[in-house]
């Protein structure tokens, strides 16, 4: 199967960095072939802007979306946005590896969704969620934290995990991906503060990297996390009264 | 009092620039003092890498957080980002105006949180949340969507806004703001597909201006969102034992 690695930090000697590395061997290894976007090193533009769009349907006034379906249309959105949809046409899953800044991702990739992911091309109308364009094709996050696990737990000093993550699955399930459960590596430092002890970061970086390759190999039979769909959603966009969790609202 | 208000959207004509616009004129009607950070105009640059460090503490390393440090330590943090530091000790209340993109704010948005709410500066070991630097102030998301409110329900269409806006809030709860209810203009296409109809825009745009109007004097006699804060968690980072909230891990 193809894979495809989304790397967001800009130190390639990173922890990060380090299970990118793991991934790349462990998925080879047992025959899958994998290609790395490093977005830091592509020097991927996110900022979604006027000047990406050459022949613009309006020029007194930007409105991304409408442009996004135009110059897709048309076959003219820049080179780096044609080859970040080549690679995802191309993937059977995608893996997206970065650290938590600010309880999110890097704004670097944060900004490849904001333009890669075009509306007209890649999402509209119904053709969303369960029947999302890239429907049948796999995604999920590798993302590391400062903070140790138990900080992460509901109402706990850094937040939820699970909350922290939610804006990024549902936007990769909008597009249709299956979306597998997260590799989340607590308690790492390597990419924020410097170890003051090289093989203190060693260790842990080993003990990681253990976890995530013992992982790797069966991911694609791993079982991706449940989601509403468009069939539990009535006209107004509400999850439909007969629906065993309307108790909820 | 002093008003800081953060911009970010590509058009300064846009549903957004409008409400930027409602927002200076109601502020400063009740004699407020208002800046505007428009972060497109600007041309902020939103990817927190290497170049940005002049004198690193280590040149063969990339560690984000401990050139920060060194670099606020030293007095030499890029103009740019000292220029956001100041206005940020200026402001009583910092208003950040933005369209909901992919599920959170726009990239150029989420790279000034990367960026400018620098360690060591801004936050660092206990101070953070209720003592955190910026205690005393607020911050507020005022925020548009594409979709209508309805969809934006528990577990509806367009997910659960309350989960969208969640870690932002947390990130300027963490710097010590006390956060504001959001205000969300839903159902908004101004921004993302052009109007057909000129008339419908402005009928819109009329319609939510004077809805954020008509809030914008009484912000400073608001109730500010409740978090738990550092007296709430044990030493782990926990939710105490004896926390009322218990129950629910």
């Amino acid at each position: 199967m193809n894979v495809l690695i989304v790397f967001a930090h800009p130190e390639r000697k990173s922890f990060n960095g380090g299970l990118v590395d793991v991934a790349i061997e462990s998925l080879q290894a047992v025959g899958h072939t994998v290609e790395l976007n490093d977005l830091y090193q592509e020097e991927f533009d996110p900022v979604e802007r006027a000047g990406h769009y050459r022949e613009r349907v309006d020029d007194t006034y930007f409105a991304p979306l409408s442009e996004q379906r135009a110059h897709y249309e048309r076959g003219i959105l820049t080179p780096e946005v044609q080859r970040e949809i080549s690679r995802l046409e191309w993937a059977d899953l995608v893996i997206f590896q970065f650290p938590l800044w600010w309880h999110a991702q890097p704004a670097i990739l944060k900004g490849w969704f904001d333009r890669v992911l075009v509306y007209g091309g890649l999402y509209s109308g119904s053709r969303r969620y369960d029947r999302g364009h890239f429907r049948g094709k796999k995604a999920m996050l590798s993302v590391t934290t400062g903070s140790p696990e138990q900080a992460f737990m509901p109402f706990g000093r850094a937040g939820n995990m699970v909350e922290w993550l939610w804006p990024m699955h549902s936007s990769l399930y909008y597009v249709g991906f299956d979306v597998l459960p997260p590799q989340v590596s607590y308690g790492i430092q390597g990419g924020g503060i410097r170890y003051e002890d090289e093989s203190r970061f060693r260790e842990q970086l080993e003990q990681k990297k253990t976890l995530w390759a013992e992982r790797l190999p069966g991911l694609f039979d791993e079982t991706p996390i449940p989601f509403t769909g468009w069939e539990d959603w009535d006209e107004d966009g509400m999850l439909q009264q007969t629906h065993p969790m309307r108790w909820r609202l």
